[in-house]
């Protein structure tokens, strides 16, 4: 539909997934709007394409430029409406010209590895932000924290050491849904000494 | 696999949100338990059935005396760990002995349709627990409530107005990817005043 944005989340990376849902809303789009890793995902189709870099002003004016016009569909990974798109979005489109498809986030393949339940976990995101937002959080657990290359688990580690926290279980989960997928159980001295990784789940417990 | 139970999350209930992972999990079962729903959505598969009503501890029951022989598949609707059975399961068998597929939250798809991001919400079940567990959350927005047969929006409505809570928005998501799905918008008054409906999302804003 012309004049809606639409917002799809592809869940955790593969297209395991990927729900129909969001298949059908992706496969009829005119121009598709992604980080490079979704837009590889869907490499067979012949829409018009706009990759977002850092920079997410250039992804929202070159949404704004053809949307009236042309089916446009963002892809994003995970759910569009947990730290992630949906929140920029708003604040640029009135919330009658969005549409949005739900998606797995990497935090609930993490759990779901894990076989632990989420729903009386904190679940916290780093991307973009200080590590000192985990100070409230840190005699809560399951704490679940996406990470980022800036924000390693490594770097949690060393961060959670330094306010005195000990006996906790941590466990990273790193390519989640990929083959290279690994999951990591150590403590939180281990995570410490851990080499720098991409984006990760790290779940803390007092297991 | 057998000596393993595959706990798989089918989403809010349309075949729309079922992954491909969760779908080819559940074509291979040998064996599903489910309640009514879930089992008629896979009414095609060969499969044994054993079906879930109130008594949990029954199909604990069953599982056990076939899990070791044969391939075992138990179906949630909405995600395995999200106010759902895997915390049931995980008390009567080993995690070795799970293997989780996670599924879409009809909570999820609620705020998909709201247009609203649901990182920064209080998630919160009624199944099985008193109103009273909102009490600590009545300050808290967005506040998304799952609702069921005993604990309607109604009673919901009545409830926060009866603890002096006011100014809210209320968003009622019923039958969530099912043909007749609707989303009511009213405020506490007009939540009270509603007429008893089965499972839900009720979604209270500042708004």
């Amino acid at each position: 539909m012309e004049g809606v944005i639409h917002v799809v989340g592809l869940g955790p990376g593969s297209r395991d997934y990927l729900t129909p849902a969001a298949e059908r809303v992706v496969t009829q789009a005119e121009v598709l709007v992604g980080g490079r890793r979704a837009l590889d995902l869907f490499a067979g189709l012949s829409a018009q394409r706009v990759e977002i870099t850092g920079r997410l002003d250039d992804a929202i004016t070159a949404i704004r430029a053809c949307y009236r016009n042309h089916r446009v569909v963002v892809l994003v990974s995970g759910d569009p409406g947990f730290y992630s798109l949906l929140a920029v979005l708003r604040r640029h489109f009135p919330p009658e010209e969005l549409e949005v498809i739900p998606g797995i986030s990497s935090i609930q393949l993490a759990f779901a590895r894990l076989k632990l339940p989420w729903d009386h976990a904190t679940l916290i995101s780093l991307h973009g932000r200080e590590l000192s937002i985990l100070q409230p959080f840190l005699d809560k657990f399951p704490l679940a924290i996406l990470t980022d290359p800036v924000h390693s688990p490594s770097q949690i580690g060393q961060y959670l050491l330094s306010q005195g926290v000990t006996n906790r279980q941590a466990r990273i989960c790193q390519d989640l849904s990929y083959p290279s997928e690994r999951i990591i159980v150590t403590d939180l001295e281990g995570m410490a000494a851990m080499e720098a990784m991409g984006n990760a789940v790290v779940v803390i417990t007092d297991e």
